[in-house]
């Protein structure tokens, strides 16, 4: 497999209103032998965005929320007890990755973007929701591939510029559930999310700033096996971010939100516990 | 001073769309010696509300980011590393209350809302940015008062409904300065904040969700003296929230910009390191 650094060769960095050179994509496309589109000549203007409602799209996180390898990722003790010090603070443990989290570039790339380098411009994008549940709810292995990008472009027309992919596997209801971590017992996890070639079609062919899943993981859980982890060398490697645990996506319609991804901007984070919303 | 207790009592709880209510109105500015003003009969139906940019309010997250007491409040130690394992992931360690962060109202309360209880709704409000940083520049004990709220209403018009009111002291200018903590030396911060005049007088004639500072207090340090916290207890004691550490304030129009007070989703959390953007 491309490794990370010739992945962020091929497909360029994603900066502030990067959007994938001509040059790139046609040589993406190629390495991939996939049709290259035409890439935007430069960036548009800025397009207003209007919204009414507000829906969170954030899970409480909490000690316990589950993780793949049933670590304990965050933990929190009192400082102050406002019954003794008369106001009250806690001090935090945590893995970066854990409850609803982002992940930056810096997460799968020896020296791509930290949570605290994205552009802020780069966090506010128009979102775009692929449903898979139905197919998921009989296959905890099922992933978005690139026939359901195409199905949902055929529905609701091409990929916004600079979106979001974001799957819908219907996993964040199971969040109580051992379905959640889909752990086998034997080291395995069985959670849905997208397929390798998928992040390749979307880097190659689409321009998104970032993919999403109701899952613990963008890559399935299968895919994570003995470290290969396609989806995240591929996706973060080129300097593109993801969000994995988001919930309440039923609240959203497939087309039209904007996503605001506010994760922590800590100076060298590979992601962190974020607030993610939506705004429709 | 009125208790946290009595003041919840007095102002009530700000729930979801919690506008004051009349009589609870009526009896805080009779309590406080100010004149009621008609509460608001129902809530107003949400408006569209528009943008086409953002500004990041949040200042990046670092060990040695200033503390009032001069404690290490954030740590960062890598846990997996891309050269050795692939990946990149690391562990951190924090004190609710630092960098640019939330205050919920179960900072200075017994059994107030924690970060994870407050209503999305509330957390993303319209913006008033009220400017002292001319007075602040001479006076580093300068305080948002009663006639600054005035004097912005004057030229901007009514707070709007369920706004943030946000202080520009011109202190996030000065993060690596020794004036951003104001330590005299002596136990004492001279930093700007709000007045507690003005809290009470936006809890009891006005109806705003939020306020917020580019200090690292609600109240001026030297309100703080001796754990008075004035602005804190009153504030969030009636179960409103705030937001300390911001920065490029500069950047925002007084009235018409949208905050997005992005703060961590931690069950009992009392705060935390916040992403806070201004869509404008």
């Amino acid at each position: 497999m491309c490794p990370p650094s010739c992945l962020h060769a091929l497909y360029g960095s994603n900066g502030r209103r990067g959007f994938l050179r001509q040059g790139v994509t046609a040589a993406a496309a190629a390495a991939l032998g996939t049709q290259a589109v035409p890439a935007r000549a430069a960036p548009a203007p800025a397009q207003p965005r209007s919204f009414s409602d507000v829906v969170d799209l954030t899970h409480p996180l909490f000690e316990g929320f589950p993780t793949y390898g049933g670590d304990k990722w965050f933990s929190m003790e009192p400082m102050f007890k406002f019954a003794k010090d008369g106001l009250n603070i806690n001090r935090w443990t945590l893995v970066e990755h854990t409850g609803t989290h982002m992940d930056a570039p810096l997460h799968f790339s020896a020296d791509g973007h930290s949570v605290a380098d994205l552009p802020i411009g780069d966090l506010v994008v128009p979102l775009a929701v692929i449903d898979i549940s139905r197919r998921a709810q009989d296959d905890p292995d099922a992933s978005l591939t690139p026939d359901d990008v195409k199905t949902w472009e055929a529905a609701h027309g091409p990929l916004p510029d600079g979106c979001c992919v974001v799957m819908n596997s219907g996993w964040y209801k199971l969040l109580n559930s051992p379905k959640f971590t889909g752990s086998d017992g034997a080291g395995n996890n069985h959670t849905p999310g997208f397929h390798g070639e998928t992040a390749h079609m979307l880097l190659g062919e689409r321009n998104a700033k970032g993919i999403g899943v109701d899952t613990l993981s963008l890559d399935t859980g299968m895919q994570t096996r003995g470290g290969a982890f396609p989806v995240h060398y591929a996706w973060l490697g080129s300097g593109r971010w993801g969000v994995e645990g988001l919930t309440n996506l039923d609240q959203l319609p497939p087309r039209g939100a904007t996503l605001v991804l506010a994760g922590p901007k800590v100076r060298g984070g590979t992601g962190g516990p974020s607030r993610v919303i939506a705004l429709v």
